[in-house]
Parts: structure tokens; sequence; C-alpha cells
């Protein structure tokens, strides 16, 4: 065992004092029609959690895992997927997710790679069939390598982006065969370090011609997986085409692209764009185009992606409330795209931090229901656009309107009543909930 | 006279030492075959210079202005108007722009409201022919009454938007009545302060509605007005969906508005929104969407727009790039929505701000034609996308490629060569022309 | 009366629904020794609370005050000192603050000034006799008059410098009069815009005179107030001197100042200069410089004091720890620098704003009270620096330790053993209690 | 040789567009008394410069250097030392800077370290003597290895902080040898991620009595090397003690190290402080505080220090103006703490960088000589503040004012003369310079 020292984290309810149980997450537990489990669909994420050591650019690695002896080896690699599940299994939680490079090593060559990725997939696919966990997503690493620091769907090199697709093609084929429900796409080096040396739209057209070729190919081979783009605006590369979850949709609006991707959310990376925490989920999961949730939080007052477990349960609450709202996350989960800080360098703290994560999101889950069948905060909204549901309003939105008439029925309706937005009150009521 | 002790404002060369005397801007000099003017088509806003007194959150106006009795009358409008176009004359620029309530007083009815509103068109229209001067867009200011406190086109109140509207038609029939080149949309409540109490999907679909409205009204009455949305990110509204300029070209190509809106883009928004300077500029431009540019500048250590005159030569620079690679700015102009300091209290001040700020530009117009036509930056960055010129990089961008010939390419190819990007040297090309 | 509609509100425990009470605070209710009234010490401000109508740069007022006829008459002064200790009454909290202009209006001349402001004295004074309402502190407004833009004490010109001392003098006196506990200075204006035109040694160097001489004049007239200095970091001025705590620690140090003044932190201006919500009352605090807080919140996507009610309970349960664990906040208070947003425009969302940020920070005091009784947090804290209580580690602590005494240490005792900082679990253990 | 296919660099003059050229560096010539080499006393660092290979928080490093073979071994050392004194030569610059652990290997042990140290330092010594190239200063890393994570003058662990005592210990002694002219102190983990863990008091206190030991140990052993602090604000720990230039000032005079340490500020690190680039080295310049620059840049977008070469020729006017201000750096410099970016893999990249950032100081001191001879903004602000010269104002700088004088001199003065700050105008004039 990778964590002998680790019990099996079991639901002791709120008033529990152990670290290592769960406060408000229980499994099986009914919420709304649905288990707390099918809401949730937690995840684990294989790079932060199984590779990451706790480096940042002015240290170096922190933390030794008994199952990690850092070499490249296939052994080495299958350790760590032994932990891995075994985490899965202790935390008691149903997905992982993985990028090609983090699960198996990268060889000298293409296809060196790709056998050796082969095996791994192998290994993955016994260990899921043994544990029943499934695979919510995998991804290609296309920012690591040194090849990709000028990009990868958006290289000035054209053998670069073929590489890339290369890659790309690869993850679609294992992902099929693992059952992975989603195929992510996060460009962390498509954009510009400088617009001295980059012709913007010639790569915006690049990068639009990969997910082209992309969906292509993962129908050409039968593949049902949702495919989902990652929004992030400026790290590690200044300007990210990707900025935000606006920013994609938009993107996949201009290039005839909307039916066919989605997007995966990540807060940390809303929160550096500018957007409050659930801002690019509740305008995706409106706009229809919400697939997935990287669950994790940032420290506003830092620059960078922090990958925290979120702590905050309003922000938790105001989540889990948008995903109840949209029936649930479908094909996608809350992956723990998360890591422990590089000072917290003890097994333990790793379960920790996932155990504090889960409850957190469960105890959203808790309140965002309460709030929903209290239905007052609703009601209040509902209310409050009630002109819009008949009359002049209703010509409005149903595109009948004309500035004309428009001018007509204002002239007629005389200065409007004011009318207080409340918010003093929507935030008193939240309080009542977390 | 309004400003008695400022002359004519004249060309006189680099090594001027007269604050009150340009530089570089040479109106009728020919740069890459046009001239100077039709370049930069400066012009003088009606609000910040005209009715902007100093006030900020913390203090009382400090501004006394001797054409302004600060009284709502009629007569003040029009010595306002008077003040306006002397500048105008003096500072030897073609257009200005003007918000509907800027220039004229707001009634105690929408009916009172338009009549003064008719007098004063009349008045601008006689300033216009006896002066030359013409309009590069009217707007209509749709935040600051207090019943757009939660938003004109978003408003949750049916009477509200429809006051809104009442608004923005008659600023069609007057820019078309003053031949104005294009009308903005400037959206400063339409977005949420606060989640809580915001249907954000049924705003923005009254924002689309709102659109349509006035496109359809423009075309309607014969107008060809150029519609340009200005994009701001976080003020005066926490969130507003105008973000920036990829967030409403998508917005655009959502609502399938592509065709009939453009962008203003003010960079004090742009940096707002996080991105660099001359970024909204940039993409808006290459995407095919820049209308209009409003030229000022903001503090990057500051979070609100200071509306400062842009002094960084190396982005009034690469601003006039961009605009020269684009082939004018066509029916848009320079607009000076720019205000002097609040300590900047007397007129000399005033006309110095536009003097500096029609300079820079007109320095970076010059550097920047010096920079197309030594032609070397371009050429490396051309050198730099070669590959995409050719064999399967062209099958990229004429859209035949598929991840199955990109592999078949990239095995072949084996491991891309690296390319250095080569940053520091391209920003010591362009500090050899600034 | 004034909020007619308004009751008086009450403590109605956790359960209350009613927007209209209290859930957390219950004024006489002991907390570790004191009354939940000794430990928080309310106090509500005149200025946004009846002087703020709504305005923001972009819009005009949105707030009609029926107590308030918008004149500049003493009438009006004392209606809105009437609403103002009717809502201290109906709030049933025992103090208030005040600039000198907010409560009486600004005369043509500073001797008229001074009178008017005698005599609303007098009536504060009568008010505060008649319903037992203290006087928590007084402070001048050096920045809203035009005669301030370049700074009150940091004024080139010396006889605004003079002015600015005049009003200081005004409000030792009237401070001295009232029994107020505190006098404050903030300095909005001190500071610069550009460095360009400013002469900072000058101006720290005149701030320190100013702080000196308001020092002197206190003793001189045996008023025994606290002196509070309040940092802000670039709001309104660019930059200003009193950035934040740590900056104004170190100014007093510098010019001898430290025995004299304390300071008055915000917390919205401790996230503007870069610091967590708690950072600046927590070193003024262990530093021994904790005068007084100004309770609000800002949100930290925005750039600007967005003097919010605080609504995250974590953060008023740390700053209600750093309280206790000083004993208290002696002759400071917890004063309401905050507002009601700008659509909020009934009296309704006044009150509900004050009773949400009473109830939000004595729901912080229960939580504080209960972390410190346990005591699980603060003995894991003092275990973690257990090695300085001895041996080599107290010898640093006393002032012993040399680096040749510690390198005979270090060689000896060989590579530090790793102890993990254990983050998340301090955070697992903090949300069991909010 | 290291790097055969760079040339001498040699001043070529303005007109120059070879890249490996001066444009503006002209060694000996004379600007103001001094030649360009006195007044700039530029420096390589050895770590950015020979140890950083390009690796991200993301990516893998991109560099290879012909140089180095990435080994520990003592060979690999030497090796980098001679590449860093042949860029040294090549680039004509006298003064380099480095961390013990960028020169030197770290070992199993402490006394294994030192050992290795020790020998690298007598092939430093040997190396400056054949090339008459001086050591800057001399710093500890404190902060990558992992027993650092928690800190080190501020460490939790007794163990530790005597751990990095001894290693700042062995700096004191070596740069002695060396005849290095400043030591600096960079606390890049002195600070807390999360008050919950941390005891503040007690850290700072640590940090104090770190310090004092230092500047025991240079007085006894004869060292006259000017003692550094380094501020920085929030990277690598979320906060640290030494956020700003006047933060370590306050804490130096907090704890009475004032007349031992001044500071060495890195503008980046100014501006992620929140300050302009300037704003610290002004600060502390006129407080007396400057010691040293670390002349790097920063991108106001991005939040974290990205250390670019200085290319805002504006922003190395006003530092080079404060430098000749002042009379000179003494025995500071300006030191490149900075690296190319990470796609720049080339070694001509990396001169290109230094050859910019050295032109563009050069370039800033030739700029702030002439504004300086042509005393026109000097006078203008010495102007501003004439008031302050004589009467009233020379009574408040020579402490003899009282708040009673002062009122006395403002009821007589009535009103004071509104004066513009005229920034604008500072602005245009600056402009005629750059």
């Amino acid at each position: 065992m990778s964590f002998p020292q680790i019990p099996k984290i079991e639901y002791k309810g709120p008033e529990s004092t152990d670290p290592l149980s769960y406060r408000f997450y229980n499994k099986s537990e009914i919420i709304m029609g649905k288990t707390m489990e099918e809401w949730c669909r937690f995840s684990l994420c294989s790079w932060h959690t199984f590779r990451g050591k706790g480096a940042d650019p002015f240290g170096f690695p922190t933390m030794k895992r008994h199952f990690d002896d850092e070499s490249d080896s296939m052994e080495n690699a299958k350790r760590r997927i032994d932990a891995m599940f075994e985490m899965l299994m202790k935390l008691d939680i149903g997905y992982y997710t993985f990028h090609d490079r983090d699960v198996s090593p990268e060889g000298s060559t293409l296809e060196e790679s790709n056998k050796m990725l082969d095996e791994i997939v192998d290994y993955l696919a016994e260990k899921q069939k043994k544990t029943g966990v499934k695979l919510l997503w995998a991804t290609q690493n296309l920012f690591s390598h040194p090849r990709y620091m000028n990009g990868g769907a958006t290289n000035p090199d054209a053998t670069t982006f073929a590489y890339a697709c290369t890659q790309a093609k690869k993850v679609i084929e294992i992902n099929h065969k693992l059952g992975g429900e989603n195929v992510v796409y996060w460009g962390g080096r498509e954009g510009y370090q400088s617009v001295l040396n980059t012709d913007v739209k010639r790569e915006m057209d690049h990068m639009a011609a990969f997910f082209r070729m992309c969906r292509d190919y993962r129908d050409k081979i039968g593949s049902t997986a949702q495919l989902l783009i990652e929004p992030k605006p400026r790290e590690p590369t200044k300007h990210q085409y990707d900025y935000d979850a606006q920013t994609v949709i938009g993107f996949l609006c201009t290039y005839g692209l909307q039916g066919d991707f989605k997007v995966n959310i990540e807060p940390n990376h809303t929160t550096l764009a500018g957007h409050d925490y659930e801002h690019d989920i509740l305008v995706a999961s409106k706009l229809g185009f919400l697939g997935s949730i990287d669950c994790n939080s940032g420290d506003p007052l830092l620059g960078w992606d922090t990958d925290m477990f979120c702590t905050d349960i309003k922000k938790t609450t105001l989540v889990m409330k948008i995903v109840i709202e949209q029936g649930g996350l479908h094909a996608g989960g809350l992956n723990f795209d998360c890591k422990v800080r590089r000072e917290s360098t003890e097994d333990r703290d790793l379960f920790i931090g996932h155990i504090g994560g889960i409850d957190n999101f469960a105890r959203g889950l808790r309140n965002a229901a309460k709030i929903i069948q209290d239905n007052v905060m609703d009601n209040m909204v509902k209310e409050r656009y009630a002109t819009f549901d008949e009359g002049f309003g209703k010509t409005v939105e149903e595109g009948t309107a004309t500035l004309e008439s428009a001018a007509a029925f204002a002239v007629k309706a005389g200065e409007p009543e004011q009318k207080s937005g409340r918010q003093e009150e929507y935030e008193m009521i939240l309080n009542r909930y977390v």
C-alpha cells in the first residue's frame, strides 16, 4: 500500500472533528432526487496529486512520495497509478483525469512515447475494471516540453503543429478506449508573449483548424466523448486566446464550432481573468456551454494560478446551485485540479486537502438545495423581471418590439418607478444558508 | 471668445519648446500616401472636455470654466458648444463627439428633453456648417440618470428598457441629421453588481434585442452610420456584458449581429480588462471589427478608468501601425475620451493635454510609417510563419489537413527544430524607432 | 420620525428570517467575560450613511432621504443629526463618528464655518446627553474641498497647509468637548498624482510636522483622545504616503512619533494595498498599534474602495479573534465606514445593510470565542514555534545568539527535520467554526 | 570560448542597427563630471544569466548552454564562471553578483558545501584579478532548498534558523575576501502563506535578531561591506515582511537598525507592490536608504516577477535622474537581475537582452543629465514649494509652527489661491527628452 497510515474516509456527520472523515459528503444520500455522488461526480487529477512535488519558481521540490522513485521508468509510472487508485478507493470517489505525459513517460520519438502510453492505457483499463472507477477525461500536454515553447496548435512552425496534432489524435483514441466521457483542450501556450513577433490572425485560424481536425477525428473513430475547451487568461503565456468563457464561446461561434465544443471551467482561471469565482460557470451554463468544472480556487491577491482546494462555502454553494439548476453536470464532473501547498509535505496533507475539497462542495450542495427548495431568493429574482412576462416587455422577448413601439410605450408610461436592487438583503438571505 | 489667451496651435517641428505648439502633428503633411489629418481623424469629446469639472468620489469640482455658468439653461448649453467649436478651430482638428445629455439638458419629460435636443441639434448643424467640423459619432447616455441605475437595455424593468430605446431612437435620428459617421453604444450599466439578484441570460437576450431594434431603425430611416459597441470591463457596473473586444465580437456572433456592428475601442478599458494597451485594437482589427478608437490611456496601477491623454510613444506607435495596416480608420477616428487631471485647473492645461495627445499620436504615426517602410520587423514575423506557406502547413490553412495527415507528417519530420522567439531583439528594434 | 416604517431592531436568534432583526448580536450577552456590546463597540458613520446619496463617477445620486432636503441649511444639518440618532436608537448601538464637514456646512470663511460647527456641536452634545450615545471619533475633511486638491498637510502651498491645520485644531477642540475617544487622520490627498511635479521628501517632512503640531495641541488643551492615522494606498491620490499599516508605523518611527499615534484600520484599504483582509489589523495589533477598525469590506476584483458591509464570516471571525487576543478595542470600536449599493435606494436597505454588518461581526465574535476556548489551532501554532522556547532558539529571542553560536549549533544539529506547515488542516479546522 | 560567435560589444552610436553594438553606452564618455561607467556601475548576475534555463511552472527548461553540462560538478561550476567572465569582458562591464548556491554546489553537509564554496571563491578571486572585474555583492540563497520552505530567518524551527545563519556567516566572509562592496538580504520565504499557522510577531522579532547578528559579525571580521535588504511583496511567499521600501525602512526604524542597513531596490518588486516603477527608488533615495538597484522590469498586467530587461526609456530616465541627484550609486550599482524570455533560447538572445538593458539605462542617463542641465522641470518644482522657503511656511520646516500659529496665519490669509498642478505640462516636457 502506498498510504498505509490512511484509513478509508467515511461520513461521520457535521460534528466530527476527525480530519480524516467526511462531515458533509454522504455519497449515497439523496438530495433533490439524486445521490450526492451523482450530483458531484468528484474526480482526482493525476498531475498535481501524483506528479506535483512542491517545486515553485524559487524553490526545489519539497515532497517525497514513497510510491515514486522519481525515475522515468514504466514501473514507477505504474506505481503512481497504483497509488492513485488506492487514493480513489480510500476517498471513495469515482472518477479520475490525466494528461498523456502525466501517466506515461515521454520517449525519444513519438512512436516510442505512444508505445509506452499504450502499455499504460492497458494498465489503467485493468485498474478501472477492478475498481469500477471511470475516466472523466483525458487531455494532451502541449505545454511542458520545450518543443511547445512557442505554442502547440498556434506554433509558428508547422512541424510542431503537426506534432501537437499527433498527440491530440492519440488522446482521442485512448480516451475512447478507456471510456473517457470527455476530452479536454487547455491551450496554455496558445497565445502570445509579445505582439511584436506574432501574427495573431494566423494563429487563431490555426487554432480553429486544430479544433476542427479533432472534432472530425473523434467522429470518425466513433467516439462520443464531449469535447471541452478550458479557458485561461494569462499564464503561462502572457495572453492566451482562450481568455475566459465568453471569449471561448465567441471564438467557437466565430469559427462555426459552437455545436461541437463546450467549456471546462476552472474558477481560479476565472478570477485571474477578473471575474467573480462563479462567473464563468454561470455564464457558460446559461448559454448552454458548461461541460465540466475543475473545482479549485485561487487567491485574489496573487496574480497566478494557485490551484488551491476551495475553502469558501459561499462559493461552493453558488456553484452547486448552478449545477442543480442545469440538472447536473451530465458527462462532466467536479475535478480536483488542486494541489496542497508546497509546505504541506506529508501524505496526510494530500488526503486532508481532498477531504476538505470534497466536504466543502458537499456542504455547498446541501446549502444550494435548501436555497432552491425554500425558493425565497429565486422568487425575488423572478418578480424582479416580471414586467417582461407581459405587455410591451413580452414583445421584446418575442422579438417583435421596435424602437418605435418602445418609444410609444415609454412616452405613455412616463418616468419609470424606482425599484431598489436590494443587494444587501439578498446577501443577508444567502448568509442564512452558509 | 472663451479662450482668449490661447492662440491657434501651429506646427513648429520637433525642436519647439513652446507648449502651445505642435512638434509632430503637421496636418497636411503626406505620410504613406495620406495626409496626417486623414490618418488620424482627431476628435474632441464634449463630456470630459466641456462638462467635466474635476469632481471625484472624494472631492468636489475644482474647475471653473468661464464659458459655463453651471446652469441647466439652453443659453449655457450653447455657450459650451461655442467653446467647443472655438477649441476645435484653435486645435485645428475636424471632428467631435457627444452624448445626448452632454450637449442638451434633460427635461422633466421625454418630450421636453427631445424638444430641447432638437434646438441644440439645429445649433450644432449651423456650427458644423460654419466651421467645416464634422460629427464623428453621437451616443446616448443610458447610465447617469438614476432611472438607469439597474441598467438601460438590461434593466429588469421593461418601462426603463423602453425609455432607453427612446433615447437610442432619438440619437439615431439626430446623428443622421448631423451627418454623424457612427453611432456608439457603451453599456456602462449593462451588467450586474451581484449575481444574486440577476438573471444574466434574460439580460443578455434583452441587450441583443435592443441592438437588433437599433439596427433595424437605422436601416429604416436610411442612415448608413456605422454602429459601434464600446467594450468595458468593470466600471461602473461590477461586471459588464461587453467586457472586452473578443467578448463583444463573440456576443455579436452568438446573436447573429456580426454583420451589423463593429467596436469602438478605448485602450483604458482594454488594460482594465487585463490586456495590453494595443490588444483589443489589434484583435478587433485582425478580425475585421475595428470601427473607431477612443485614444486615451490608463494607469496600470490604478483599478479604474483614469481617461488620461496617452503619453507613451511606444503605445501610440503600435496603435498607428495597426491603423496603417488596415488602411486607415475609415468612418472611425481617434477620439479624445480623455480628461485633464483634477489638479490641472486652468484652460491652458486643457489645451496642453490635447496638444500632447495629438502630438503623441502624430509621433506614433511617423514612427509606425518608418517601421513599415523599413520592413525589418514585419519581414522577421513573415519568415517566422513561413512553414505554413507550403506543404503540410498550407493544407492546414486550406482546411484539408486531418489529424491523420498531421500524424503522418509529424512521424516523418521527427522532432521539430527549436527556433528562438527573439523577443528581446524585436524589442530592441522597436526601441530604435521611438 | 425619519424612519417611521422601521421598528427597533431586536435579537431574535439564529433561526430568525426577519431581515429587521438580529440573529447573532445580543448586546448584553456575555462572551469571554465581556458583553457583546463591549467587545464590538459598534459605531455609525455620518458620511456614507447620512450624506451619501448614491452618486458615482458615471451617475447622479439615486437616493432620496426624507429627512434631507439637500440644502446647506442648519435646519437640514440638524434634521440629518436627528435621523442619525434615531437610527442609533433603533439599531441599539452606542457610538457614532463624523467629519467636520459632514455634520455642519462649510461657510464662506473659516470663521463662519467654525461658528456653524459650534452650533452643531452643541446640538450633538445635547443629543448625546439625551440618548447616552457617545462619540467614537471625529475627523477633519481635508480632501473634498477644491482647496485641498493638491493635499492638506502635504500641499505645496503653505497657506493651504495652514488652512488644514486650522480645521485640525478645531476638530481636536470639538472632539474634546464632545468626549470623543479618538481623533482620526485620514490623508486622502496626502501623496502624489505624479512624481514629476512633487518633492516627496519635503511633503513627508511637512506631514510629520503636521502630526507633531496636532499632538502638541491635543496635549496642550488637556485632551486625552487617542490619535489615529488611517492608512490607504491609492485613492483618491495615486500614491498616498500612508500606504498601509506598516508604512504608517514605519513613518511614525522614522519621525519619532511612535508613542503618540496608533492606526485606524479599514480592511478595504488593506486589500487595496495588496494584503489579506485581516493583515493590517493583525500586524498593527501585534506591533501594539491597533487603535480602531473601520469594519467594511471591498471587492477583490475591483480596484477601488467599495466600502461594502462585510458579509464574509470567515473574515469577521479572524478579525474578532485578533480583537479578543488584544483584550478588546479599548478606546477604539467597529465603525461602519460602509455604504449600501447605489441601487439600494430605500431606507429599509440602509437598515438591512447595517443589521447585516452588525450580525456578521457578532457571528464572528461568537466563532472567535469558540476557537480560542477550544484552543485547538492556537495550540498547534504554539507547538510549531516550540524550539524557540529553549536552548539555542531561546538565545535568539533573548538577543544573545551570534552568527558564530548559530553556526556551531547548526553544524552539530545537522540537516533540520522537515515539518509540514499543514495549511489545509488549519483551514479545515477553521471551516468547522464558520 | 563559451560564446565564440559573439564579438566584443562596442559603442557605435545611435544610428547603429547592429544588435551586437551599443548605441548609447559609451563607457568612458563624461556625463556631468563622471564617466558613464562610473554612473552606471553595471553588473551581471550569476543566477538568471548562468543558471536560468527557461523552466516555468508549466514547462521544462528550454535552453541548452554549451558551457554547462547540467551536472553538479565543480568542473561545471568553473566552466560557468569562465563563461560569466567571458561575457563580462565582451560586454565590457565591471561588476558581477552571486548567491552562494549559484556559483558552487550544495554538498551533503554544511561543511562540505562550505569546502566547495571556498574552492570556488579562490577561483573567482583569481578571475577577478585577471580581468579587473569586481564583486558588487554576494548573497545567500535561503529560499530554494526544501529546508527553507517555511522560511530562513523566520522559520518556526530554530535549527533551520541556525542553518540560515550559518550560510549568512559564510557569505559575509567570502564577500569580504572577494572585496564585495555590499551584502544583500532578500527574504523570499520570510513571511507567511497563511496567517492561521503563523505567529507574525515572533517571526518579525527573529528576522530582526538575524539582521543584528549579521551586522555584528560583519563588524567583527572587519568588513565594511554595505548591508542591503531587498524588498519584495508577494512571491514566492504570499506575504513577505519586506513588502516594499517604506515597509523595510519602517522595520529598520522599529528595531533600531536604521543606521546599519540600506535597501537594494528591484523595480519589478516595486510594481508588484502596487507602486510606480521608480517609486521605491525615489523614496529610498530621498530618505537616505538607497543602496543599490536591480535594474529589471516587470509586466504590469502579470502578477509575478517577470524579471525582464527594462525597455521603457521614460523609466530609465527617471531612475537615472534620481541616481544623479544623489551623486551616484556609491557602493551600489545597476545589477541585471533580468532574464531573457523562455522562448529566447540562443546565446545571442542572452547578449541582446543585456545590450538592450545597458543601452536603455545609458540612454536614460543621457536624457536625465539633459533634463537636469536644462533645469526646466526642477525649477518648476522648486517654485511650486516656494511658500515654504519663507514666513509661516519656513516655521513649519524649522519645527516652530503650532496649530495656533497656523490658525492665526490662515485666518489672516483667507482662502488660498488655486494653483494648477500642471501635470500634463510636466509630462509634455518629459516627452521632449525621451
